[in-house]
């Protein structure tokens, strides 16, 4: 039996970083009726970022006390800036009926868990860690150093993959991109109280 | 978590008469690689049926004896003949990686489910109960009583739907088959024990 009750549903696309789940997220987007979660964040807007669109822009005051009144699934403080997902956007689309996507970190994920556990929560992965490593090493930014930590960062991250629903291990993206699809629309097939309507429709039919 | 250990898995697809079972079994055998499970029954073949493919033809002794034996994931009499599905027959496929389709009626399946929880069942709905008593009507083959007799029966046996995973509404049929094969790709994703085999591998690549 499925926990949710709002007709739209909350998926949590995750994992460690070069795993690919931003190309992922936007696929589904775009070739989905899945919606993208607005962040909420305290730096300021860039050129030709639109506030409700690009993220939804905020003081630190008022973040805090979103904070402290828990209006948040999770929130990250990054270089002296917070970013957030606004708990109540994010419900409010799912009580309409539209599927909600989240593209956050592991620990974000599992914070996300803990306040709405409804979500359905998927784990991207690497499929070998010397692919990892090659991806990571393609971007050039970072010295051997900070790429070795970076993946035993990844090893200890990946333990946390028994608090998600699915795992699917990206060597070949369209396959990963179909794969979640997949898990999309069968996640909507999934018993839940929705389908009691159905069959109280079915007993005042005969 | 998923509990599934085989590699291959099994799935169930179950429902009232009339749901369109039967043709989304048939389409998911002919459009995927899972395989339709080979009954055993204890009627004499029919010209054209080929044992091990059509049936495993045994005699009522042998059956009577594969039943005590646990040898069934189920089973019924059916105008003085057994048929039931051979336990060893699906485990055999599901170990080598192959996955099993099952298209039995309600009762059939809640017995599968006290042999192997570990199965995936599906329970395929008619859009409506008007709907249902269109199609039933239209094979001609029944009274106005029995048909009547069929519904109330049909209300009685959706009950047993919260011990089902998924629920298909067999609407337009090219979206219900669309569905019950997501239902397989996604469960293929479950975060389940084999993922761990690969977070090993990883561990030995750092």
């Amino acid at each position: 039996m499925d926990k949710a009750e709002h007709s739209g549903k909350l998926f949590i696309i995750s994992g460690p970083s070069g795993a690919g789940k931003g190309t992922i997220c936007k696929r589904l987007i775009e070739e989905t009726k899945v919606q993208l979660s607005v962040s909420m964040t305290t730096r300021g807007p860039r050129p030709g970022e639109i506030d409700g669109v690009s993220y939804y822009f905020t003081t630190k005051e008022e973040f805090r006390k979103e904070i402290e009144n828990g209006g948040f699934l999770e929130y990250a403080e990054v270089y002296g800036n917070f970013y957030g997902t606004p708990k109540e956007k994010v419900l409010e689309k799912l009580e309409q009926g539209i599927d909600v996507v989240l593209e956050i970190d592991i620990q974000g994920a599992l914070n996300v868990k803990t306040v709405y556990p409804e979500g359905i929560f998927i784990f991207i992965l690497p499929p070998s860690m010397a692919e990892l490593r090659k991806r990571i090493t393609g971007r050039g930014s970072e010295t051997q150093e900070a790429i070795d930590l970076r993946l035993s960062q990844t090893l200890k991250e990946v333990s946390y993959i028994d608090k998600y629903d699915y795992c699917v291990v990206n060597g070949e993206l369209e396959e990963a991109v179909a794969r979640v699809k997949a898990i999309v629309v069968a996640e909507h097939s999934r018993v839940s109280r929705n389908i009691y309507k159905l069959i109280e429709k079915y007993k005042e039919e005969v």
